[in-house]
């Protein structure tokens, strides 16, 4: 049987001019996938170039970190965009962050979308499907990382791009498998060890103990880590320190 | 002796959203080379998006329209941008573009800057600096467009990109061959026949008259339409076909 | 029995920067009530300024067509923005407008949401009491102008806030007095003669002819007209002399 | 002979949406009055009202922060704004950050601009005086904060509004009383000790050190603290206390 593998991917680079919010170099040292901010929620050129210069250098993948044109509101409102515009300002972010990317020595590997756009596109065919064409006219068939599951998952699919599902070890699940909504009691999980065992569940066992007791199936090629709160760049060292002290294997998925 | 030659390039795409601007549709049967702006001073994705698709039906070369970040000024009011976040915000501005570009089976040619950029790279060269760095950063070693004997064109020149100069028929010229301010009376000719005659006289002779009346020599490989006037795009027409008739072949320069 | 009275509003100053939308001077001429765009879906600084002049020469009175910020998209898609975050959006763009009124020698005198904002407050109660929050935290108890029966109007009740109900002469109604969804067919009225004939219907009678035939009362104090279109300054002049001839006073609410 | 007075100001709400900068909280402690930023460079709707409900329980005064319309540079690039438009971005901030202030209980009592704008404003007749027509549009003759003898207090005092003087303890001084350049060696005191006994100096005896030794007369009614940077804060409180231990009163101009 062989080893276990697991990517771990966070949200970096999402500052804005003279704002910071991310602690990149530090997150940089644990990742293998960085979601890269690409100016439409966060993430100024010259951001974008540096994350991207970094993350080269470790030899961290670079993912584009596409969201809704909402610097306001960080990406977090979920909004009625047309399908044909949203998939013209996902295809322009990745292609902005691409230049940084090459310039770089890399490449965009994959995208991801950011917070409400996220969400939404977990369950809303339409807008999952409109990140989708976006990806496609951006060109390179990217892979979409998301939940397992998700209607984001299945658009790509259908559109023969390939699809990385990811779990979370600091957010609770129901027993059929779907994220606890963060306004439910108990949706995040806060204590750092229980983080550092679900990461372990998840990624050496593909299960996670879900909000009622039972052990279920997650499948999971990624691990997303969280780092836009206090400490959350220690917790991220210690869970990949956890993960390899376990014989997990840490890599990219792309 | 072979037949004179000249490419006719206009800013595209200035619109925003909801708002146009620029007559694209008619602006692309005239000119050989689209300015396409990039989301900074004017051209939301999907205006973009369809600016190029257009373009390469037509077989008309792609430029990126690259600005300062300033939509509520249209890109008129000069910044003190730092260098590097210059040269970040330039290549961003490019590699969005590439996306759109490629979609539609085309790509960026070559870059110009728009308005106050444009003005500042003439003579400033620090900022002139900063626009060629941007797009060495964004790869490709793309031409850079713009007013012979600038600032620009002498960054590009020591960092290896092509550079092609253009004239302007609508425009004023000193004895020295440069362009009256657009402060000084005189400094812009309204009258369409006098712009067709100097078109002429640029495209087929390489020679202007300056204002004081002499007849100078101006090298040009490019011609300057502008689109975003009433009746532009029917004037446009008109140098085109005075141009054809005169025996100039119309070709882009990329 | 009293002459029929009727206020006339309608959209102005939507333009941003070097785009113009609205001809501002010619609707000028026609409404009573000026909705006045206050930088989030667009309106800068210097045409608040200029339509708030052209208005108080007028005596057409100022109201704030406050939105979701939203430049790219004009306001027009919905967008979750938290309550309070919202309400605070809304403060502020009355706030900014009511500089221009006063320093144009009038104020602003009551508020309208704007597209999707409209829209959404016509059902959502959240976001309708989040709006009508946002006019109070602004101060001076504003009237709001809206749809009649909407969670707007309910919300600015609630609130202690005067209500004023609109109609549309362009918009098809249904039997039970709502709006036909722009999606569906027959939704606006493109004939001239028949939004004449509708406006007479509305201001005269109180009375509109839905899709289905029927003839159902319709209570408004204000007819919209809309300004954004080809030929819409005309269509507008019109209806305003068929009301002047039928006798109708046109008279702003506020 | 009467005690020395002085206000201490700061910069606060230099946030946006999710990204924080300045530690309102702990410098609403401090100082006597607060430039609060208004959205141009700095300062969401939410944060406006929140910093002004936090300044109004403290009796501390508001003050409007004014700026270029620059988000993405932090208001730290000059711009050539043309003059109209300025004035009109001036008022239109000064009056958005009014109805959270009145809301507050409170008001606007004075402006200052920021950065790039506060700079430019030392020297540039054309643009002090375009800030101060955008504080008269505004209305309410607001005093305007700033460096003593600059263009913007020579502005100020032409079109009647009041002026007031402030110094910095941790900036350097020529021997002819103007700031060190930033970009000069030594232009930023460091040293905490050095600062709070330059803010004695300043405020007890209107005198400060010049970097060339000499000890020059500096009139100042404000002394301006800088909260942005990490220790910030703590050095804010440790001059307050030194001030009133030497028994300065510390009150507000306005």
């Amino acid at each position: 049987m062989s080893d276990p593998v697991i990517d771990l991917n966070a949200d970096l680079g999402e500052g804005f001019g003279r704002w910071r919010l991310t602690d990149d170099e530090a997150l940089l040292e644990v990742v293998t996938s960085a979601n890269v901010a690409c100016g439409f929620h966060a993430g100024d050129p010259s951001t974008m170039r540096r994350v991207c210069e970094l993350a080269a250098e470790r030899g961290v993948r670079i993912g584009a970190q596409v969201s809704y044109r909402d610097l306001a509101g960080f990406g977090r409102r979920a909004m009625d965009v047309p399908s044909d515009e949203l998939a013209d300002e996902i295809a322009y972010q990745i292609g902005a962050l691409q230049v940084f990317a090459r310039s770089a020595g890399s490449w965009v590997c994959y995208v991801k979308p950011h917070g409400a756009l996220y969400n939404r596109a977990v369950g809303d065919e339409e807008q999952a499907a409109a990140v989708v064409a976006g990806v496609v006219r951006a060109g390179g068939a990217l892979p979409v990382l998301g939940l397992g599951g998700s209607a984001l998952h299945r658009a790509a699919e259908k559109a023969g791009l390939p699809v990385v599902a990811e779990a979370f070890a600091d957010r609770a699940y129901t027993a059929s498998g779907t994220l606890v909504p963060r306004s439910e009691h108990g949706a995040v999980v806060t204590s750092p060890e229980t983080v550092v065992e679900r990461s372990l569940d998840i990624a050496r066992d593909g299960v996670v103990t879900a909000l009622s007791g039972e052990r279920i199936a997650v499948a999971a090629r990624s691990l997303c880590l969280h780092g836009d709160t206090p400490g959350a760049a220690r917790l991220a060292v210690r869970v990949r320190g956890s993960l390899q002290a376990a014989g997990v294997r840490l890599e990219p998925f792309a």
